[in-house]
């Protein structure tokens, strides 16, 4: 986004116009070049360069949660620039906002501590923050000093004036050594440039134990060795939130070390009877739980000092084949340019023609975002550490994880079996693996790094499983896959699920948030239900399309609502259906909760008073007005992130817009769509409503602007919504292109007048994932008028 | 040991003796039942049941250091009880003499605390005592208690009555719990049989905290998964002497666990939002620095709960292997009987016919203590973690750990050319892999389990590798472990090293200790001189042969002793040769290591006024009276390890007493080696003088019983000394059998009145390590008196 933040300064979207034009309508410089434009023969159109759209920027501020550094899709290295990670400072100054800092980075913040090797995306609970390192010239300090006195550390001012961020790519100038750091990175190797001033104190820190999370020193163990004069080793195990997590590390520098050495906080020396060695300089093995190193060099002006930083989940030894094997040589603008071309050939799988040009940096924003994870993670050879602390071997698949899954399952994984259908496929083999490694018997809930966190609630890798089942996109044993789920959703010790399994529901008084736990539960279960049934699975289906109704036993007639239940089967007495906490409900209230049966809308409907009222439910919901008392207890979210009582934010109603489609006004659901796109989704720092979890937020702009959305993950139908551009061609990993056109489209015209599928007209608001994967086109006529005929039936 | 201990009482010794004639003269019960006595086959000579003369109990009191529970030969698995090991009780007591609990148990403690799986053996620093596990019945108590009062915890009184050890085989009863415990083990696998009371509240307890130099909290992280209701692994991962050590394991019950649960002492339970699971409970994923395990079984009378505990360097995976391949059966019995099988047949390497009968107690214990290390390293696959903390496959040889050297370079290894010279070759191919993964490129100090301790001082594995090659004892790469030895000895931070290559010694006032190791280096650089000189490599020999005679400018010629010099050239002013520390010395004062030159007899006996001088010097050592004042700076040994002010409860002067072989009274020796074999190695707890040292003390009484020793490893000579038995045949691995007799033997007639080799009279007191491996017969005539005319050559 350099250039054209630069030259354009504040007016970005404005002074965007022009080079839009351009491209956007499907006329690359390369097309210019070659004169090929519209003639593809192995690809279905050809390549166009849009990474220049993506502004890795976007969501830095407030809780958006995402970082600016440099990564390759799905790359294991995320490296970018920390701003403030650890909760103490070296005066002592503590930081009591570290969820500010899941991705490290706040834009508002005026120095860099360094760059750490990998970040979560969006998240909603932070770890991670590996191997910070940090170029300083001078006297050497090895604490990083804090915000209001960078001084006293090694961190260094800086603006966003001399800083940019593209796929791949971040610079930035640190103001308080002149330096000008660049990053870089393939999937497993982060590559440095530090441009140095002239110095004979040239410094790189590799300081060890900076991190995310890092409360209660995270560190539990780290290790270095000095290989040879350009070469270091080593592994960092931390405690945070992975309470077992190892990270190994290779480090290479261009030139040779001059001198080096550590400042070990807790004296892990050798307990030799003597002290026979100076063991904090220039000596090549130090361990211990708290260490920090530095190396020295002389610069001449201009110099530049050039890093690769390859990870490995296994050992040193994998990480020294993974740099060999990604960057072996050290041409960095070679990896930059490489890496980028990654990014583009991801971008491309959506080509749009916008309605404006924010548009462009939100999409392809969206898209960068939807694909920085679940991450790989495994060696180059296929060995991974896995849940069993064992070493394993990815046979025939890739292996990722970092699965955010009470977000991702809901549009990120269903936009994978479009997009990237053999990635998803993927995924599940790794879920599967993990499942097989689990001493549980479980499919991951919230995992990474070999760790089973826990967070949130449900066990929603079934629905990944069934959508991908039901979706015909089974590059992975579906027989395991489907025993898998069937086990998860067994375990009685986990999170009230004995109850469930008794009870039909679970009791609020043995078990909190209970009502968003029964409504989670009976959703996954219908998504197992849906997998059995594809596999023919008679008693499978039947068990679990049986459980799938619990959500009726938490359903309160009296007051139209979702309502906790207790042990002895009444409804908790006091019950504000607008409050949140303690009252039965995890991230959402029972306004927004009550709406989330996405596998039977009709019953919920009936339940709630038939289409007319529901349809009215709806339009308060996003009408009200919400108490200010109500927002404390919003998490995750700005203020922003909620329209009316409507959580956007927030992911259980991600589904609920699109409910109208079942009433007899799915037109109520046109308008509304387009308003959450623009409200939600902004091309600025602080743009992003919520946390972007992952890539699920950005995979419901996805999926909305393109006109269509899978409100219930495990059916293969989408809803029709209001298409956010004027057209877009999708090109499929089968080789086929699925287009969607919206003709007469502008920022007015919302509401759609028409719509045909291939040419024939559709009479009810909903596609299947096959109309998709077949390749045709879906033509959205539009209006500034509802048509509230469009649809005859649903 | 338990028949005859048990029967005889007190008079252990006098009891012997039916018992020994019955054996000793070569007629086992085996042989008598085929009649093949004396008409070997396949075997030199027929095995005799040994097992029965070692008492594992020797050395357990006071300072041998040595432990009494279950172990194979060399094996991985030192199953056996702690009496003590941790510096804090539950009350708050502080043991401050962690120094006594080097193996774990002492003799004379009241209580056990448990069975852990690791141990060295006689060592003169601690670790291990990995993977503590305690059977109790009642109230479950997770701490250990107190010796003062044992009903705090969970350990038990129990007495030495009720106690039984053997080699591969101890057993107690633990008289709290009125549970018998049993213990055997394989190389990788323990085997524990507790005979419990009825009881509806039976409990194994496996304390992770738990462990031998347990300082400030040695744990770094501990790890455990219950994988089914009979399975659990782990692992444990320390920073105590070994800085980065971890040891997993895989623990089977014969029986399944009725319920289970943690004690978790810094609540690492998992870190999702919600406290989910009680994760105390039947929860089978644990993890945290400081874990504690139990186990709950009913019993009924006499029920035996069988658990099998096998470890791995690697994983819980390989632990798993190993237990598969070692024990796959529940026949406690069988693997007793094959374990001890297993000794016996190291034992019968040497089969002597005794003077005494305590004797054949202490040679075939000093066999037995010969035999437990350096242990095997590696998991059934050879799969072993190396010093970069990498996994390592140990390729065409076996990978051995906790080499000693310091001490046994002297006479274990030299043993081990004789007596098992394929273990000696692989503890050389161990000592390469060590080097190749060794960041400082150098061989072994001392290290253990993938992690250099440098404790003590010299590079003694030079010494190891030279007297193999010098012996002809090359199952390794002899080129590359003399490359790899001239590269040791040329690490300049090492030690002092770089003041030792630069001016021909170490300056006291640069680095303590200074003439020892300037004495050790020399005598190392000679071997490396002896192994380049059969290699042919003569530049390597030029270098080194130089550099052995480094020796000479610590020698003060004013005072006729060693005495450390400063960086200026000149020597100590104040110099105290009967003072040990901050003197320039270390384990041992100038009156003994000014003899340690053990290259080069003939040149120091030179400078020190020679022949006739020297040996009345010698006489002076062994018969002084060393003023009180210096005991207390005579580390690691009992008062009762000195004899004047010689010292044979340290290393330095082991070989001093052979020295009067190169002077004109070599039958000075020979009394004098008799009184030290009396004095320092007694049937009896408290018997040894010193540690035991991993076999270096052993070693020691092995080779001068059978008459000869190896005064300079890297030389293929043994001096002469006076046997301590009757006769003992020699069963080498290469088929040849070497006898040596000593005719007209007594503890009488200590005096060699005239020794041939296979019929050839001697003139000289050496042989050579040829002549004892091509088989053949030394026979001594033994006498009362002095034959001082024996020899006329030397």
């Amino acid at each position: 986004m350099k250039r054209f933040r630069q030259y354009i300064g504040g007016a970005i979207i404005k002074g965007f116009a022009m080079v839009v034009i351009i491209t956007a309508v499907g006329c690359s410089s390369e097309e210019k070049k070659t004169g090929a434009n519209g003639t593809s023969e192995t690809k279905n159109f050809d390549e166009k360069d849009l990474v220049q759209y993506v502004d890795p920027m976007i969501g830095t501020a407030k809780m958006g949660h995402t970082y600016p550094g440099a990564t390759v899709p799905f790359g294991s290295i995320q490296l970018s620039p920390d701003t403030d990670t650890i909760p103490y400072g070296v005066d002592g100054h503590y930081n009591p906002d570290v969820y500010r800092y899941c991705a490290g980075y706040q834009y508002d913040d005026p120095t860099i501590v360094g760059f750490s090797h990998t970040h979560f995306s969006g998240t909603g609970h932070s770890d991670l923050g590996d191997f910070l390192i940090m170029p300083t010239t001078g006297e050497l300090q090895m604490n990083p000093g804090t915000e209001t006195n960078p001084d006293s550390g090694y961190r260094s001012r800086f603006s966003h004036d001399k800083e940019d961020a593209e796929p791949a790519y971040y610079s930035v100038i640190l103001d308080d050594y002149n330096i000008k750091a660049e990053l870089t990175a393939t999937t497993r190797v982060g590559m440095h440039q530090y441009t140095f001033p002239k110095s004979e104190q040239a410094h790189i820190i590799l300081d060890l134990t900076s991190g995310i999370y890092n409360y209660d020193n995270k560190n539990v163990w780290t290790f270095v060795r000095v290989e040879n004069d350009t070469l270091v080793t080593g592994y960092r195990q931390t405690n945070g939130w992975a309470r077992t997590r190892t990270v190994y590390f290779a480090m290479s520098f261009n030139k040779p070390v001059a001198k080096y050495g550590q400042v070990n906080y807790d004296n892990n020396v050798y307990k030799g009877f003597w002290r026979k060695f100076d063991q904090n300089t220039n000596f090549p093995e130090m361990a211990g739980e708290n260490l920090k190193t530095y190396f020295d060099f002389n610069t001449s002006e201009g110099e530049k000092i050039k890093i690769k930083f390859a990870i490995s989940p296994v050992s040193t030894i994998g990480a020294i084949k993974n740099m060999k094997a990604e960057i072996p040589h050290w041409d960095f603008d070679k990896v930059k340019t490489e890496s980028q071309e990654k990014w583009n050939k991801e971008l491309n799988k959506v080509q749009i023609e916008p309605i404006n040009n924010a548009e462009m940096i939100n999409f392809y924003t969206a898209m960068y975002h939807a694909f920085l994870g679940p991450t790989e993670y495994m060696d180059v050879d296929g060995k991974y550490r896995g849940l069993d602390m064992n070493i394993h071997q990815a046979n025939g698949f890739t292996n990722y994880t970092s699965f955010s899954l009470w977000d991702t399952y809901r549009a990120l994984h269903p936009l994978f079996n479009v997009l990237q259908p053999k990635r998803n496929s993927d995924m599940i083999n790794s879920m599967i693996a993990h499942y097989d490694q689990s001493v549980h018997g479980m499919l991951p809930v919230w995992s990474h790094y070999a760790n089973e966190n826990w967070c949130m609630i449900g066990y929603h890798s079934v629905s990944v499983i069934a959508d991908a089942i039901v979706k015909g996109n089974t590059g992975f044993d579906a027989k395991a896959a489907l025993a898998a789920s069937v086990h998860t959703a067994k375990v009685p010790y986990y999170d009230g699920l004995k109850y469930y399994m008794e009870k039909g529901y679970v009791p609020e008084d043995k078990n909190g948030a209970s009502v968003s736990k029964t409504l989670e539960y009976a959703y996954d279960d219908w998504a197992i239900a849906q997998a059995a049934k594809k596999m023919e699975n008679e008693a499978v289906y039947d068990e679990f399309i049986k459980r799938s109704e619990n959500y009726k036993n938490v359903f309160d007639k009296n007051s139209g609502f979702m309502r906790p239940k207790l042990d002895d089967g009444s409804f908790k007495k006091q019950f504000d259906p607008l409050d949140t906490h303690g009252q039965g409900f995890i991230e959402g209230n029972s306004w927004n909760y009550s709406l989330y049966v996405p596998h039977d809308p009709k019953t919920i409907i009936e339940l709630m008073g038939g289409k007319k009222q529901f349809s009215q439910h709806l339009d308060s919901l996003f009408s009200m007005e919400l108490p200010d008392k109500y927002f404390a207890n919003t998490e995750d979210i700005s203020r922003e992130g909620i329209i009316g009582n409507y959580v956007h934010g927030n992911e259980p109603s991600h589904h609920v817009v699109y409910l109208y489609n079942w009433t007899d006004t799915p037109w109520k659901s046109q308008d509304k769509i387009r308003m959450i796109l623009k409200a939600m989704y902004q091309a600025k720092e602080d743009g992003l409503g919520g946390n972007d979890d992952f890539g699920q937020m950005s995979a419901w702009y996805i999926f909305s602007t393109l006109g269509f959305y899978p409100v219930a993950p495990g059916s293969d139908v989408y809803a029709l919504g209001s298409p956010a551009m004027k057209s877009a061609k999708i090109q499929l990993e089968n080789g086929n292109t699925f287009t969607v056109v919206a003709e007469n489209q502008s920022e007015k015209n919302v509401f759609v007048d028409k719509v045909t599928l291939n040419g024939k007209e559709l009479k009810a608001p909903f596609i299947k994932h096959s109309d998709i994967m077949q390749g045709g086109e879906l033509h959205f006529y539009m209006s500034n008028s509802p048509n509230k005929n469009l649809y005859t039936t649903n």
